[in-house]
């Protein structure tokens, strides 16, 4: 994309608006913008980001082969009122009146509604096991919507719900959710810790949150320090595998991880003191295994071996894909702007002209830009004319993990700068290499 | 995919409540499942079309320079204030209340909202020609809801808006919306006729329709029949060409075409009669010019070369992504079922085990199957322990292009049945050369 082209309004005022760095830093490096009260436009290069996430998600779930869906955003009131959450789920659920006076609402989740699906099309339990997932808007009408994305009121979420013939089963999808959540989670360059959690409105026993640890986090953690040193890393699973699973969910909750809600000062002190850590967490998914609670509550049932009818065993599964979008800047940035970790950067890399309406300086540039987009890379080519330091400061501000600045002074010995956005290095190379170098690193990620 | 994994489920009786083929066939193939009226859940595989058509849309529009970007589904009210429709909008405009009585309102279109995110960020005609858009859920709370996803409350749209410093420019811009869209039809295997239509409550002189012929369409058409001979192909087309665009518009527009709202009987008389027809067309887009309407009631101007601030010109343009996965299926199919193009088909082939179970028969099967993974395809691999007569009789059903039909007769011969949908003729093949066949397919579409 050549930057004269896009639509990328960057901000030079810190919006006073914004309490918190992802929030001001979305704004500033023109990615959202409000249109009412926790209610946010993408702006192109946020839209980017968004999507670059849900298809790392997407990615990981269908490997586990869970299958994907798409349920509405408006459900109606009477399948909610079958499961008793209607009236329960209090003000955060966004009530609406169709023009034939007809109760719905904007779902905040959809246990009911692909609970509903199951019953009306699944009968047997030679049909299981059985995952289903949507990523779609959702709704909760929060009292004081804040923090950007990271606390917003129309938010993307993806949920999936397994359905399982018997407990064991449904633990066993429990634990391959998990799995799943680690590796896209790593992918996004986030290390987010599955700790014990407590299940609020969706009920049930077994839960875990998944927490990436930022100062600015709506919640207070305690951990060991060895589970900080825990990679899931290119390992290969076969999710079919129950042990396999069981595996990865003993190495990474057998250590102490807990939010406020489930903290046990006893047990967190029986920690030798040098690992006991105390620090803030951002929530970015949540695991639930809640048994019959749905399938009784609205009669989905299966025909097992005996010819028996029998409620299904449940679970749900969680990841805030727009909420991710914030807590990946809370986790990665400084003071000059955001730090894209590869996987999610909004463009591989940027390119930047010093000398715009100079020959050999454009045509090094369009050369590269040419040579990056037809070894299927995505550049944002700043052919402004603007000066340098102007263009280096929307470099870092946008937060592009590579930039490669062309200039008269290095085309004279033939060579470019390729940056690096974390470390802030720099290296002399031909352009030639520079392209190489810029492929070989998103080949790896 | 293995359909013993996957969710399919296809019903065997005709449902009731379905009056038009598409809505019919949609419900038996399991692609969708009603939630409440004309709300729908996208079951996997109508999930996996509509993401098909999706992409297409997005590939066409980026082709021409537009740029992606997201609007939510709710707007405040306040902004539909400034523009003047929110009261003239009717009862169609689903209007919603949220917990601190503010009024608010379930998009069904984003005109005034894209004119305040441009009237925010936009001061010079240096920024312009300028052009955005989305694709996002809608709402329109229609009084009476049918035929399925064809005219559906909740429907899934693109919908993109210039912003041009002259109305030439914007014409422009309408034009090279114009060819954008005849690329995007033809390549879900759709012929749809631009035809001069009636502006409704967008506004604006300037606008045209595109509709494909299909007996259940919603609209009575005029035409010359020269218009059908048209085809847009695999033009190479500069969309900054002013004349190139313009000579597209007028290529395909010049002949008589027609909705019931602008028909003119005097102008259609005057065609040859044996090239008179009339039809009846499903509506699968518009695009619209309406110049300054929306600029100078929200204030959205710019700095012309004068330095003099003037109200920008634009216009909007829609494609009815969830409604054309109806629109498809009514152009194409049978009495067996859906007929799908290969542009959108859910898989590229089906493979049927003709014997489940049976050494030979699997092993070829999951040869094919890896060997047409590999090539970058999806094919749906019917494993199921069935009747060849109840997979043939599903796979005609949902309609995927080609069909792999593998038994220990044929392998004794090595040799697999490569069968197209759309003419029912076979042919026998090697395993390989069926492969090397679907790649080849895919690899010109």
């Amino acid at each position: 994309m050549r930057l004269s082209r896009y639509f990328l309004p960057v901000l030079k005022e810190t919006p006073s608006e914004a309490q918190i760095v992802s929030h001001r830093l979305m704004l500033r490096a023109g990615m959202i913008k409000q249109s009412s009260a926790g209610i946010y436009s993408w702006l192109p290069m946020g839209y980017k980001v968004l999507k670059r996430i849900e298809q790392i998600v997407h990615e990981e779930q269908q490997r586990a082969g869970h299958i994907p869906m798409l349920m509405p955003t408006l459900q109606p009131a009477d399948l909610w009122r079958e499961s008793g959450r209607y009236d329960a789920y209090g003000p955060e659920m966004l009530r609406i009146r169709d023009r034939h006076e007809r109760d719905m609402l904007y779902g905040p989740t959809n246990e009911e509604m692909i609970t509903d699906i199951f019953r009306a099309h699944v009968n047997s339990y030679k049909d299981l096991p059985l995952t289903l997932y949507h990523i779609q808007w959702k709704f909760r009408d929060e009292v004081r919507p804040r923090f950007g994305v990271m606390r917003g009121r129309e938010f993307y979420m993806k949920d999936g719900y397994n359905f399982d013939l018997t407990k064991e089963a449904a633990l066993h999808a429990y634990n391959r959710h998990l799995v799943t959540y680690l590796r896209t989670y790593e992918r996004m360059g986030l290390q987010a810790i599955p700790m014990r959690a407590d299940s609020g409105p969706i009920g049930g026993d077994n839960t875990h949150e998944f927490l990436v640890l930022a100062d600015t986090g709506e919640s207070e953690v305690f951990y060991d320090s060895e589970i900080t040193d825990l990679k899931f890393g290119d390992r290969d699973i076969d999710y079919d595998s129950v042990e396999e699973c069981q595996g990865v969910l003993e190495e990474f909750t057998s250590r102490y991880a807990r939010t406020d809600e489930t903290h046990d000062e006893a047990e967190f002190a029986a920690i030798p003191e040098e690992r006991r850590r105390t620090a803030r967490g951002i929530e970015v998914g949540q695991i639930f295994y809640f048994g019959t609670k749905y399938s009784d509550a609205l009669g989905a049932k299966v025909v097992n071996d005996n010819q028996e009818q029998v409620p299904v065993h449940m679970g749900s599964h969680g990841i805030g894909v727009s909420r991710l979008v914030g807590a990946i800047i809370e986790a990665s940035h400084d003071d000059k702007g955001i730090i894209w970790p590869e996987g999610v950067t909004p463009f591989h890399c940027g390119i930047v002209n010093l000398k715009q309406g100079d020959d050999e300086a454009d045509a090094a540039c369009e050369q590269l830009y040419s040579a990056l987009t037809a070894r299927g890379l995505d550049p944002l080519y700043d052919d402004r004319k603007e000066r340098a330091g102007g263009k280096f400061a929307t470099m870092d501000l946008i937060g592009l993990p590579w930039r490669i600045t062309v200039g008269p002074r290095g085309l004279k010995n033939g060579v470019v700068e390729l940056t690096s956005r974390k470390s802030g290095e720099s290296v002399e190379l031909t352009p030639e290499a520079a392209v190489a170098r810029i492929a070989e690193i998103y080949a790896l990620t």
